[in-house]
């Protein structure tokens, strides 16, 4: 089961804080997209710390976001939500490559939104009381029961940490870690990729704004 | 596998949010007690919403609450940390019920916390980057994990939501949310013992304060 890949599809998530949380888990979990569609002030998202090593892709409607996952990537599209029908997401039901598309956080995924999915799944619950996890929690289940189906090759533990490659790598094509040559150019060509797509800072560097870095230190590396 | 139960360890979490989201999560898998070690000022978790369905339980030190989970819950302690030797959450190394104590936002489980635990779990990572996920994901993570070991029973859904009692009740012996007399004396009792351990606003309904009952919409809610 190599070569699945994942990705995630951010529409109307309202709390800016939630999708940097969902980024810092879209790295750990080895997503290899995060596609924002609609808004596009998300640009603060930039090269800094975990951020540079997930790809944002932006698209201006739903089903833009849609013919790019069914005709160029192949992808199935997998609404977490609880739907009818929908499976629990510790049996499962992934067939090939998944995009996740998440609802907002209050009012779940809209019926535009159901209307692009080809299968769901929910978190089971257990106790009485609220009826809905935060979307970022959510998500991450989803992404780390995805990693574990398709078989992708854990990152390497030194005692109580990951390692985490001086010059950060995409993940590779066979979901490896390298700290080669080879991927620092694959690097540079996400982080100008990126830049492209107006998700970093206006310099493409991310060291533009003080302030931004510092946001992106707390949203990734203190919570 | 019936007769299982979860409790939370929170120790030197140092951000009242983190706290929050965890105690939605805690309430959703199921969880018995959210056990709060060291600083007491985390009262303004009361009675609403979500929260009112976990117990919350106070300790001083850490031996303290290493010694009621051992002496009067016969629980393992967990530790949710990347140690060596750990093992892979989707593992299911679980053998009883079992207590999760989670680490620092920032610096992971200190040395006497190491000390108290039987055994560690961690969620394993694919991609290149951080090096940590937030540590509300993480707890999520691995009590998702537990529900699905220990055959918790699955609250009822009803279409697109997992429905939520009239009048909340605690789990019950076997897992069962029920709408009944006796699930509201329970109910009751949990308040109340919430209160006496000083974990609802003063006047032991939540309702003495609009604020505190805006923030804890806010966490709960919205998010």
């Amino acid at each position: 089961m190599v070569g699945f890949e994942s990705y995630v599809v951010v529409h109307n998530i309202a709390k800016r804080h939630n999708v940097g949380t969902l980024a810092r888990s879209a790295t750990a979990f080895g997503v290899t997209e995060l596609i924002l569609v609609g808004r596009r002030d998300f640009n603060a998202f930039g090269s800094h710390g975990s951020a540079s090593h997930v790809r944002f892709r932006h698209f201006h409607s739903l089903i833009e976001a849609r013919n790019y996952l069914k005709d160029e990537k192949d992808c199935d599209i997998c609404g977490v939500e609880i739907a009818d029908g929908a499976s629990a997401v510790n049996e499962h039901p992934f067939k090939r490559s998944t995009a996740f598309l998440l609802g907002n956080e209050g009012s779940g995924l809209s019926a535009k939104e159901y209307e692009i999915c080809d299968f769901f799944v929910y978190i089971p619950q257990y106790g009485c009381g609220t009826a809905s996890l935060n979307v970022t929690v959510a998500a991450s289940i989803v992404l780390h029961h995805f990693g574990v189906w398709a078989g992708f090759s854990e990152r390497v533990r030194d005692g109580s940490k990951f390692i985490v490659a001086d010059k950060p790598s995409r993940q590779g094509k066979r979901n490896i870690c390298a700290g080669t040559e080879e991927s620092i150019v694959e690097e540079r060509k996400l982080r100008k990729e990126n830049a492209e797509n107006g998700f970093f800072d206006e310099d493409g560097n991310g060291n533009s704004s003080e302030s931004s870095s510092e946001l992106l230190n707390g949203l990734f590396l203190n919570e």
